[in-house]
Formats: C-alpha cells, structure tokens, sequence
C-alpha cells in the first residue's frame, strides 16, 4: 500500500508515545526507527540474552520485532482515541537471526474494522531472516492505555 | 498424539539440557515445567517488564512461550544428535495475556522431516490466552550447539 | 469447547439451508454430514477430478472443505440474521490426501465479533491429512444469502 | 526474489505439463496464464458453480488457486525429477471474491528442502481479493507422478 493518508495528522508522535509504554520492547533493547502512514520499522541489536539454545535470536524475539512492527504499521492509519488488538500473525523464518535486526512492516489492507499487514525482518548483511502475515482489529473508542 | 513413543531415552534431561541454554527464555523468567514424550509445558510468571502498552503481556511474548513449547514437545521425540529449527508458525491471540501464564506444547504429527506442533496458552484463572499451529524441521546430524 | 448453548434454536435448519446454497460444496460432491452447536462435519467422496497432479487430492479441496467445516461450526453458535466470512485460515498438510475424506470443524472461541475455530481432515482408514487453524468474523445484521 | 536462475532450462514445459495433470484445477476451470523462474500466474474464469452461500467465490477456490500459483512459482526453480509437496499455507481474505480473478505467485525464499512462496489474489477491476504464504518440501528423486 503506498502513501495512504493518516486519518490522525498527528499519529507519529501517538504510535511514537505508544511504543514508549512497551516495557516488552524496553527489555529486549528494540527501538521504534520510523513510522510512516502504513509503514513502521524497528530495531534490535543485537545482545546475548536474545538468543536461543544455538546461539541465533531467538524466534519469539523475530516475532515479537515483527508483530510490533505491523501493529505500528496499522495503527498509524487509525484514528486518534482508539486501540488495536493483535487478532493472530504468521511467520516463516528463512535464515537463523544472527547479529542486529530490522523489522519493517507494511499494512496491506485497512479495512473498517480489520487490517492486514506485513513484516520482514532483516539481517545487517542483507539477510532475509523472517516474513510475518498478521491481522489486526480495531477497538474504536477504547484506549490505547490501561484501563 | 497421545504417548507417543520416544527414540531416545535421555529425552528429558536432553530437552531440559537444552532449554537450559536459551539466554532468551532466562530473560524472561521462563521455565520448563514438565516434558513428556510429545508434550512439554512451559511456565511464565508474571513481570511488569513483559507488557506492552495496555498492561497486558506482550504478544510476541506469547508467541514465544508457545513457540518453545511446541518446540521442546517435538524434541522431545528426536533422537539424540540431531539439531530441530522452527519453520513457521501462526498464533491467534484469543484473550487479553493476564497474570502468569502457562504454554502446554504438543506434537500433532511426527514425520521423518518435519513435525507439526500445537501449544495452548493459558492464564491462571484458566482462561485461554492463544493457540499456535507450528511447523518444524529436524536436521540430522547438526549440533543443537552453537557450531 | 464443549457443548455451548446455540443461541438459535433453528440453528441446524439454518446451517443446513445455507450449505445448500454453496454451489462449490455441490461441485466438489462434498455433503454436511452433522451439524451440532460449535461442531460440523463435512464428508468428500473420493472422485479422480478432484485430484492434483500425482492423483492425491488437491490440497486446495482440503482447504475447502475444512474451511467450511469451520465455517458451519462457527455459524451453528450464531444468532438467526447474521452472516459470517473467513477472515484467514492456516492448514498443515500432514498426509497426501487418499480416497474419501471428513473435515471436522470445531470452534475453539466464539467471541462477539471474532471466532476461532479448528478442523481436522481424516481419510476413511484414520489417516489424518490435514489440520486447519481459521479466523472468522460475524456481520451483524448482514444477511447469507447474495445480496 | 528478481529474475532467479532456474536449474532446469526446461522448467515452463515441465510446470505447464505437470498443471495439465491437474484434474481438479480442470474441474474449477483455472488455466496456467504464465511461468517464469520464481512466478507463476493463474487465471479463472468467473462461473457460478464456484461460489458459496452469499454468491462470492468460494474461499476454498480463492485458497485453490491461490496454493496453486505458490506451488508452480516453486516448482520452475526446482530440478527436473524431483516432486514438491505444499506443507502448509496462510491465506487472508481481503475482500469478497466478485467476478474472475488471477493469482500470482512469488518465491520469497528457495531453500535446499524448502521454499516459501506468496501468493496475491485480484479481481479484474484491480480489488485486491486475497494473500497468501506458502511453504513448500523439495521431495528430491520423487516423481511428480502418480507412483
């Protein structure tokens, strides 16, 4: 999808602030890189504590840096004063993760309630590690904050 | 599948061996609780610094609990030596992650390359949290070492 | 999930009436064998045209039929008025598809706009060919039949 | 994946004949539009014994081609005498599947045993009806045969 219009003129600094309050993202070191309307990227350096029993990131890490990246990928094209909810992803993984990552996602549909999106993930070299389908639904008029 | 019937002997101290090794799942205090032929079950309490922005577990969290529950539940039945990688997997997310939680990993089917797997998340009150479908490979002969 | 109550009485009329009307069911041979709150069955007469190129059953008639073994579990638990769709589904192929086939279609949560639901396919000799994770959406007040 | 190199020059006769014994995609009357080294394109026609309930193409015929377009993308980059086998796919479903419809498939990734693949469904007026993510097995000197 390229270049939809935000429904939110300011829905930077909203998935932005949003991003913030992920102590998951805090705990495994991932930073929000950029977001655009439909468009969202994360990153991960690499550390030691993200690896799995072979000393790869570990898959739940690519997934956890995929599915983020999508859902700030959807949420740029919500509405200010609503939430999103993960519905259900699913990933390939084509190479091991080794060294830092990037995650891009991309929404490919925004519907009325629902939104499809996608990731990649990306080695430094170049390396096509991961490639998540997800889908999303909007709660409209239900926080993005605790309740 | 139920009791199915293992290759090697030594499976529990060799899933347990394993599983000791995944700096990840030290990071987010996660344990392997039981593992029997065909099934294993992890364990997760509850931390602050798991959340995404709403308070709840983070998604990707989930997906990795479940993920290495299917995981360990299909090595459980490899024979020693070999090395097993995840292909794919989907998860939906069924209700809001609350509170500590617990992945139960079982293997569907068995094949001579590939094992299909499930996993269940549940939370304490025994409400169900997610439900993966997951595909993985054996490679014989690899290390599950780091090489 | 076992046994929840329908929340219409005429569901089974209801999903019966409308499996009548799918014209690719009646295309493929495929007939709904049982209906029950939250559960479907669809049976698949082995027929040599609905097969791929090495004479298995197309992997694509077992995404058909265990989708709409989904479908109808799901719809069976759903108000009178109301349409369902398919929002996504994932299937493992665990067998080469041999002979006549059932799908069995079983919901795993039925919230108030989303439900999950599983099938499973078996050949007539127990083989189990296929397992299918989906999604699916209720549209309140839209009706099933072609508008 | 651009422009990948197929191991077998003879790929487009071999994909072109191995769809001709496709009796199911004969049944739907899906035709193989076109087969280049990592893609290939399906087309079907629109025929009112496809559809389902509501009098949209049936989500299993949209998964039919879809699976269909994934696997000859795959199989032009394989070598000839091996045989492939799908050994699962994703398909979200955009929108309602109105009219014919074409399905393209792309090799994300060939691996050695696997490859993954996606493939998009569209409707002739552009809609984008469907997306799909496939793994495939190389099944190394097997026939792509009935045996």
């Amino acid at each position: 999808m390229n270049a939809p219009l935000p429904q939110d003129p300011e829905y930077a600094a909203r998935c932005r602030e949003s991003f913030g309050r992920q102590k998951a993202m805090k705990l495994i070191g991932a930073r929000l890189v950029s977001v655009e309307p439909g468009h969202a990227e994360i990153a991960l350096p690499y550390r030691d504590d993200l690896t799995q029993q072979k000393g790869f990131v570990h898959g739940g890490i690519l997934g956890m840096i995929a599915d983020t990246a999508c859902g700030y990928a959807a949420f740029s094209l919500m509405p200010a004063g609503c939430s999103l909810v993960t519905v259900e992803y699913k990933m390939n993984i084509l190479s091991p993760g080794r060294g830092s990552l990037r995650a891009r996602g991309e929404v490919v549909k925004a519907g009325r309630t629902l939104t499809v999106a996608r990731a990649e993930v990306y080695a430094e070299d170049g390396t096509h590690v991961a490639t998540m389908q997800q889908t999303l639904m909007m709660l409209a008029g239900k926080t993005d904050h605790p309740e």
